[in-house]
């Protein structure tokens, strides 16, 4: 059997011009690209590419199920991993089409720790990084959130109540990620930690339906899933 | 007088690849190109950037001093956002190349202040991010560094000790920027928190000088600048 590739491609937080030269020239050359879907919806990412898709390539679509619980996707992904696998044991290249960067906060993390299983070291692996929405959601803002000497963390949007609250307690700058239906939990927690008032909402960073605004002026409603809030630093804090 | 735009433009973490369709773009359009340079070497950013630039474009270089005090280096972004006005004032675009992403810890937000004093809301200014080292660290060590719920904070390394201490200290994930002259300060820490084992030292990530070890295993010398170190959480912590 002849070693095949695996690729991660990230394409980026949507706006098709913010693909890599790299991921461009690769989408080219693959015989095969596999992405996620989920809730019913298109694939992001493959929307993203769209234009680096050769016709006539194979595509496998992995479509997750629209669940609260993450345990109720292993079967999807299982099952993806299977037919990426077959694919790269036929001897042909498969690209994975990650929205944003494939290793930071997506969907890619857990398909790449099913197929690692598969794959046993037959194949190469090959990442390649892409744009984040935080990079772009700054961007939109117009402003560095942080200066030189100033820490910044990431957190994922549906940690319980009491994490929220003891990194927003911290004064470092905070980006909250993937908002979607804990918007007014994470609003309550910037309103208890005195952070509500210069936090800046991001929604769809780089497209055409890009929204930024202050988190205190927005309509409470569920957010979308690629949607984030930009908390700056408490100055003179330390 | 006409507006002209000012292009803050990420060139990604040093793979030339690693560049998107719009930043390349946006290089073969504009009339002129800024960077920094610092201690006598020639731009990074420049280098990166080269196929994309047109003979013939007007190169603006901030030859920043080699002083630890950041302050020192104040005239040098004065007199360049003073040329870079210069040419907006006569219409002209101007393309600032920004290693990484623009508005993450690199010299482009400083540069940015003392622009929008100049410039006034006269022109446009105009943000394209880039990759960072920090997803090419990542992509470049082959696994997430963190799972869907977990958070991740970026440290740089100038940090005093007490704060270094205090973000180690909590067991989330944790990116150490800008090594350099720190490096043994930051590994001290580390060996402090316990979390010296399974930290990963990468240098000058996506390029062909790249070196992905465990910082244990590093000789004991100054890191280059663009080298960071990759600390995974305290799984259980929580």
């Amino acid at each position: 059997m002849s070693p095949a590739t695996l690729y991660g491609l990230g394409v980026g937080p949507g706006d098709p011009e913010l693909i890599t030269l790299k991921t461009a020239r690769i989408l080219a050359g693959v015989d095969a690209v596999a992405y996620v879907s989920a809730g019913g919806r298109p694939s992001r990412a493959r929307a993203i590419a769209d234009a680096h898709i050769r016709p006539g390539v194979s595509e496998i679509e992995l479509v997750l199920p629209m669940a609260v619980d993450p345990a109720s996707a292993a079967p999807a992904y299982a099952a993806g991993a299977d037919r990426i696998v077959a694919i790269l044991d036929a001897g042909r290249d498969v690209a994975v089409l990650c929205e944003g960067d494939p290793l930071l906060y997506g969907s890619f993390a857990r398909l790449l720790a099913h197929l690692d299983d598969r794959i046993g070291g037959r194949h190469r692996v090959q990442i390649v990084p892409g744009i984040t929405s935080i990079s772009a959601a700054i961007a939109s803002s117009g402003h560095p959130l942080v200066g030189r000497l100033e820490p910044m963390t990431i957190v994922p949007a549906p940690l319980a109540c009491a994490d929220l609250d003891a990194h927003l307690g911290q004064g470092d700058a905070v980006v909250v990620m993937k908002l979607g239906r804990h918007l007014e939990r994470v609003r309550a927690a910037l309103a208890r930690a005195g952070r509500l008032t210069g936090a800046l909402y991001v929604e769809a960073a780089s497209t055409e339906d890009e929204r930024v605004l202050p988190l205190s002026e927005l309509a409470s409603a569920p957010a979308p899933y690629f949607s984030l809030v930009l908390v700056p630093p408490v100055r003179g804090a330390r």
